[in-house]
């Protein structure tokens, strides 16, 4: 692993996860030290660590801390109460699920072993799913770039970085991968609202990477285009259905049609696990819907909008693939038609 | 006039301008008295009266006020003072100085006759001027209602409001007028970042008229027209081009391709004193850039961007014509070819 953000990592004794508080940021950079799983069950809820395929790979880690301090006799049972513990805390969190079961399922396989060969084969699965990530963030990077030319600006939505899965993340890798050979791709970041995602994550990382970036308000990357500031939008995705309609945070599917309307090529970047081939199209995911108290009075130092207005607080919206220019995968680009081709490459 | 919010009215003594203080809202429903020059100046610079047509109007009745005060010696000396001092307070507001100067030019028309006589006269042109912006605000409501369908939604965008004009507003003149028929139109009121001019005054004025309203941040749109929330969207303007390219508040024109794409028409509500047929194309209209920290920090409890985050703040965009379905004067309802029909009434 480079010197990059390490939102998540082993602490150096081992004996705790150490995460980097993304509740802090971007005011302050604050590592903490989780040892016992009450800790680590708040960090999750408390979004200090977020990001699907990071809470993945935290909890890898986690377990592998707290499995340090099971007995012999106990190991088995503290391990299971644990993972459930673990994933009950974000039960829809597909990953979280996924990366903890992988972790009980490797130690029931060595069941009648040492305690600590298998505490030690925990530490080495949890190294390999995040390096996994990684490995797969990087190659999605790769791919991303290979689209753009130096010298080109994109616009990025939300936050799809290193915070969220590991050192490359998905929509920031190009740039990131483009800054560490001194390649120059510089970046409008959309504050995104109503969370502001951009703002305190996205710009706080391009700007720790060395990226040139620009700061703005949503409603302005249609003015960003049509003064030709920008060669092509990188969005992340939440959820893509099969005929490659995607999901991500509530904004991008303006972008995209704006970025359309000006010739600007919309790149989806995310790992193949995140689409998902029984759901036909987007109209079959569900939009969460939020209470709009972020819209109405959440950050402010005072309430600026009238008391008990009424809020529509979507929080995702779905981007139709006719908008999508082309789809990065750590498998590489996917030009359409996508419902032929993400299933003969998925499928 | 009925009892709409008054954003500016002669106290009921006479002796004072009484100002709605729009930098309290939607907070505090908090009214001015204001009597001296100092005062008044104050009032406009710190935006406690903002919008072009408004500070118009409140000069007017300003400079009323302030001529009560005049001795015979000195009625024109500083009736003139007063008029500079108020004018070079917003130097590119044209409504101010115009409105200013139509007051000066009376009471100079009238030179030689009492003092009295003056002053009561400039208490009818106060009035005169502020009349014929109602009548000109209910005129294009009219004009804009016709346009829409009990049980319609429309987006708003920024506010263009009674606050900003009197009475009725130009954008949000056809909801208001149809609230006061019993006439159902809904509204999703864009929060219009970053100076939040729709949550804090939009929003604030549609409850208050009792206009059911939703507040949404401005990157849902996309979304509620997808979902066929949306009929409509009325916008106001700050400068229409004789090609009919509306300047207007940042984001305006990226609203205006998103309903483009949607099928949902736009249209542009706007006094014709606002239309520059001198003005060729939106191109020829220059681009105000703030500095950022309307983005950065201001409104927030504390900083929302990373320290020193370059940030690119453009206060208004050019909708083009051609994405325009109608544009809405006190003359009436205009329809493309805009060259032709802007030219042919107003020219």
């Amino acid at each position: 692993m480079s010197d990059k953000v390490k939102n998540i990592a082993l602490s150096s004794d081992g004996s705790a996860v150490r995460i980097l508080d993304q509740t802090r940021l971007p005011g302050e950079v604050v590592y903490l030290d989780l040892r016992t799983r009450e800790e680590m069950y708040e960090a999750i809820k408390a979004l200090r660590v977020r990001g699907a395929p990071a809470i993945g790979i935290f909890a890898a880690w986690g377990l592998y801390v707290l499995a340090q301090g099971y007995g012999e006799s106990e190991f088995f049972s503290r391990l299971d109460a644990d993972c459930g513990y673990l994933i009950s805390c974000r039960p829809t969190a597909v990953n979280l699920a996924r990366q903890a079961e992988r972790m009980r399922a490797l130690a029931h396989s060595m069941a009648g072993r040492p305690v600590p060969d298998i505490v030690a084969a925990l530490g080495r699965e949890a190294k390999a799913i995040h390096e996994e990530d990684i490995a797969m963030c990087r190659a999605i990077a790769e791919a991303g770039l290979s689209l753009l030319h130096p010298g080109d600006t994109v616009l990025t939505h939300c936050n799809a970085g290193p915070l969220a899965t590991s050192e490359y993340g998905t929509g920031l890798g190009p740039l990131l991968l483009a800054a560490e050979r001194g390649v120059e791709i510089k970046a409008y970041v959309d504050e995104t609202r109503p969370l502001l995602q951009g703002a305190r994550l996205t710009a706080w990382e391009l700007m720790n990477a060395g990226v040139n970036c620009t700061l703005i308000c949503d409603n302005m990357a249609a003015l960003a285009m049509k003064q030709g500031r920008v060669q092509a939008v990188l969005a992340g995705c939440d959820r893509m259905a099969a005929n490659g309609d995607a999901a991500n945070k509530i904004g991008t599917s303006g972008a995209a049609i704006i970025a359309r309307h000006y010739g600007v090529p919309v790149y989806i970047l995310l790992p193949s696990s995140t689409i998902d081939l029984s759901c036909p199209t987007g109209a079959d995911i569900p939009i969460e819907e939020r209470d709009g108290e972020e819209i109405r009075s959440m950050w402010y130092e005072k309430p600026m909008a009238p008391a008990g207005v009424k809020c529509w607080d979507p929080a995702f919206d779905v981007t139709d693939h006719g908008l999508i220019t082309a789809i990065v995968t750590e498998k590489g680009v996917i030009y359409p038609p996508y419902d032929v081709n993400l299933k003969k490459l998925f499928g």
